[in-house]
């Protein structure tokens, strides 16, 4: 028997019309391409958003159509997200920063219509738009004073796009399961696999994201999404941002530490979102310019594994809670977040930290199981180290149009194998040990790759450090600890393997340091390691 | 085109098993009907609701299957609303103080298979049983210990039918939108309509809830529903509570003020939730015992209308915010709540609290618009008073096995008609003038009867107030006051109409004012004016 209840789609577009009708006077706040300072209230962002999709309409985009962006976090951006998806068709975001083989192919595995470009990457399009011969159009984030000249074809300028046309749009309803937005993974270890989202795992995600712990987000938040727009929707903080009528602030093209820096103190920021290697940068710059935070709160931190060195620092010197959390482009993102229980927030604070440098507990509507190498379900008991798998109603049930990587990724009950290795704690704390692809196979033993750059990462001589595991005859493999010293450091190998001995398993310890000047990263700020491993595959241990 | 994502469905199964592995340490608090308090934690709770679903299962409930429950807000009632339901039956809140032909009414239209009953309302079903000649069995909601020696015909107890099951269940998936639970409505202006929720509905309803703004919940929040479970699933609270992990407070059969009092600062409860009478009760006591809370924070009350003076005390007396929401049975039941903007919060108080005493602004997941007696939308301009009409995810589409209802409340689109007539500014805030049945017409004009009881209550001569429609030889209606004088109170006609002249419009001025007694109420407490109006009818007004 059904309820009887009505039938209302979740559409992203109801987030957009809510956010306008009920918080009038929020603001959006953002660090233009063009360079200033850009504001504007939840109203105008809607009313120009309807006149974007009357727009689009007009040039013949229809639903279903792909429609790429490549740009920065900005109010444009914002109103592309939503009109596009909005009136039924497909937001592509994309990562400028793909090497350029890997953004062809997406772009015409992705069979875009129309792509969205900003300024800034403007050159990287005139480029490469020959190897686009199917996109009907690229419209140019900015105004007619900015549009610069250009031999791109078929160009259109987003403001004289929009200019005359109305306001009002009659966003239509469809099927809470159609396809709202398209993004690709990092391609941290392999070709980026298309993620197709849909308006109901986008409203829903939003939603639970509104329901995590330690994470109060409301009228009075001053939200930083510094994660990409092109990087899983920006971690979803568009969609749930507005659901919460938080005050928003893009930064733009302003990514380094100083410009981060004054936009947080400038807006009064109390909530920033974002990488690793986006927080390295920013302390850095703090710490030289011996400033201290004095509004932000909190900040998320995730896409790969946040240190214990870094957490401590923004409390000791900010006073700032860092939180971790897990996802995957294939998660909307989220997944878990280390935001300890009440009950474990009043005694030593190292305990707290250790749980704070967990990869943390469920989200409200993620399920996981870890499995053995025969896929049979393992203890949740602190130990028992075994493959991810989750569930969930923002959990891609497959890849775009890629048959065989779908194929990889579900198992037989329709779970989705993340790739990450890791163990579960009784009480429901989950530690990512390594991914599947980087864990070190040492005489049938596992060391964790993250946990080494970890440890290493502290050393206050060592910038970055990367592990990967080197064929041994003896072994299998062994840990390779590859690092980037600190500006202004001399500090040696048997520094650093002093260091570690004191923090890690003596059979974990790297066989070798190696000095470079830098690690190769993907597209979103990522080491790579595959890439690592192959500039490294002959490399030979010492042997003592 | 779809989006690729899992189709996972929204369970109400799903809830309890996230609080239970999320949450290990969290409390459940419980005034028994027994007398003592009995407390537990959320995997406790869990255990013993897989045994329940068990037992039921023994008995031979099964999907679809209706399951009254006649019972008062405590732990026991909770793990009958989450094993019904997530075993695919349909949990039946019933409330004890209908009148008997209305119960006899609601048993039989529902067609309860079995009734779970608390102790104090075992004389009820000793009386009404022989009119359940389909019931299969009573199960009393007590240990052997406290089960009476009764005449019940096939009756169980609660506790010896759950004691050797295994806590172990495995909750079947279904679609998510099979019917959850089963509630009438106060039958405030006729006979209780059915609403039949759906898993759907009522998850979604509580994923809004945690989005309200200026309503935060989570790990450290204690919440108390004072509201009845039997009364719209006591507003959510059972089921957003547990998302969001809080400490639940359950107040039994103890709800008047002493009880309620200790309670709150015995478990240190920061939110709670009820109907202004119950908060009527509690004021009183400590206004008497010169008690201030010293925990609470909030508080959220709903049902009919909140008066400024109520608010106010609140503040003065006690520092707790007051917090109007107004829903419906058929809304499950959040509509609009009036938390102003923290831009309406920054100014003059009386401008906040005029604010405040509306009805509010819309929950996610709602929308809503207002009509004239063609059906033609009005603006939305804080002055056109039209029927108010709603649409979303947690609204009925139609009542239960009552086709003469839904036809009577859906419109041709498919709104929902919430006989309640109101007034939506352009900045969203809605304001309920009266129901459509309440509003006193006069002259051609409309006169609110809630604006004038909220204006004649804040006397403090008078401990309670009704105004009704009389019929008028000139004016068709005019306002009759009904009240009832406060404890030692010499108030007379003229000092109230005398207080009222300075704060209503001169023809909103009742044409007289007489003392009662006592003045009806419904069985969730609200005035029952039908009735009212009903004594009243052959009034005559003094002619001046
Ligand atoms: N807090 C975290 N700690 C450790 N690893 C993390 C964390 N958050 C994310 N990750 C890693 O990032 C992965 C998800 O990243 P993303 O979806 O951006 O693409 P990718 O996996 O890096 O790239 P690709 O799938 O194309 O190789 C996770 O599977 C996990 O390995
Ligand atoms: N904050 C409020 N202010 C004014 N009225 C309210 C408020 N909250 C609820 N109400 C009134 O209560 C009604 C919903 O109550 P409920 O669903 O409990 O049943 P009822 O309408 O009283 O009974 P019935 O529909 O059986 O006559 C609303 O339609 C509205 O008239
Ligand atoms: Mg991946
Ligand atoms: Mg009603």
């Amino acid at each position: 028997m059904h309820g009887l209840m009505m039938q209302r789609p979740l559409l992203i577009s109801q987030i957009l019309e809510f956010a306008a009708g009920n918080f009038p006077d929020q603001e959006i706040v953002s660090r233009a391409t063009e360079g200033p300072i850009h504001r504007y209230t939840y109203p105008e962002m809607a009313q120009r958003t309807r006149k974007l999709a009357n727009a689009l309409k007009k040039l013949g985009a229809t639903e279903e159509d792909r429609i790429g962006t490549i740009a920065w976090n900005t109010y444009r951006h914002l109103e592309v997200y939503y009109a596009t998806s909005g009136m039924g068709a497909i937001c592509h975001t994309m990562n400028p920063r793909l090497p350029a083989e890997q953004f062809i192919y997406i772009v015409n595995h992705a069979k875009d219509k129309f792509i969205f470009v900003d300024l800034t990457f403007l050159p990287l399009m005139e480029k490469l738009y020959e190897h686009f011969p199917d996109v009907e159009g690229f419209i140019v984030m900015t105004d007619e004073e900015h549009m610069p000249q250009t031999d791109l074809p078929r160009v259109y300028c987003y403001e004289t796009l929009i200019k005359d046309e109305s306001d009002q749009f009659d966003w239509p309803e469809f099927d809470e399961n159609t396809a709202s937005s398209l993004c690709y993974t990092s391609g941290t270890t392999g070709n980026p696999k298309g993620v197709l989202y849909s308006h109901r795992s986008n409203v829903l995600h939003a939603l639970f994201a509104l329901a995590v712990p330690g994470l109060p987000i409301d009228e009075r938040s001053v939200m930083l999404p510094v994660v990409p727009m092109f990087h899983v929707n920006a971690w979803g903080t568009p969609y749930f941002g507005l659901i919460a009528g938080a005050k928003m602030v893009f930064p733009g093209p302003g990514l380094d530490g100083e410009s981060l820096a004054n936009l947080i103190e400038d807006e009064k920021v109390s909530d920033a979102w974002g990488v690793p290697t986006v927080w390295l940068g920013l302390l850095g710059h703090m710490r030289k310019a011996g400033k201290k935070f004095s509004t932000l709160k909190r900040t998320l931190i995730g896409g790969s594994a946040l240190p214990k060195s870094m957490i401590q620092e923004f409390r000791d010197a900010h006073g700032v809670e860092a939180i971790q959390g897990w996802g995957m482009t294939e998660m909307s993102p989220l997944g878990t977040i280390a935001t300890p229980r009440p009950s474990q927030m009043e005694g030593d604070w190292n305990e707290e930290l250790r749980l704070r440098a967990t990869q943390g507990r469920l989200v409200y509507g993620v399920e996981m199981k870890i499995v053995d190498a025969e896929g049979k379900a393992l203890p949740h008991d602190g130990e028992s180290q075994g493959e991810l798998l989750v569930r969930g109603n923002a959990v891609i049930s497959g890849y775009y149009e890629n048959p065989e990587a779908t194929k990889k990724a579900m198992d037989d009950d329709g779970w989705f194998r993340t790739g990450d290795v890791s163990v579960i704690s009784p009480d429901g704390f989950m530690e990512i040990v390594d991914r599947v692809k980087d864990v070190i196979k040492s005489g049938g033993e596992w060391i964790s790759s993250i946990d080494l750059e970890n440890e290493a990462i502290a050393h206050p001589g060592l910038a970055e450090a990367a592990v990967i595991g080197v064929r041994h005859e003896k072994w299998q493999e062994r840990p390779l600890l590859v690092a980037v010293k600190a500006e202004d450091s001399d500090v040696t190998r048997e520094d650093v393997l002093k260091f570690l001995e004191e923090r890690v398993a003596k059979w974990w310890l790297p066989d070798d340091v190696v000095f470079v000047d830098e690690l190769p990263h993907g597209a979103t700020g990522k080491l790579q390691k595959a890439k690592l491993r192959d500039d490294f595959k002959d490399y030979t241990l010492p042997t003592e």
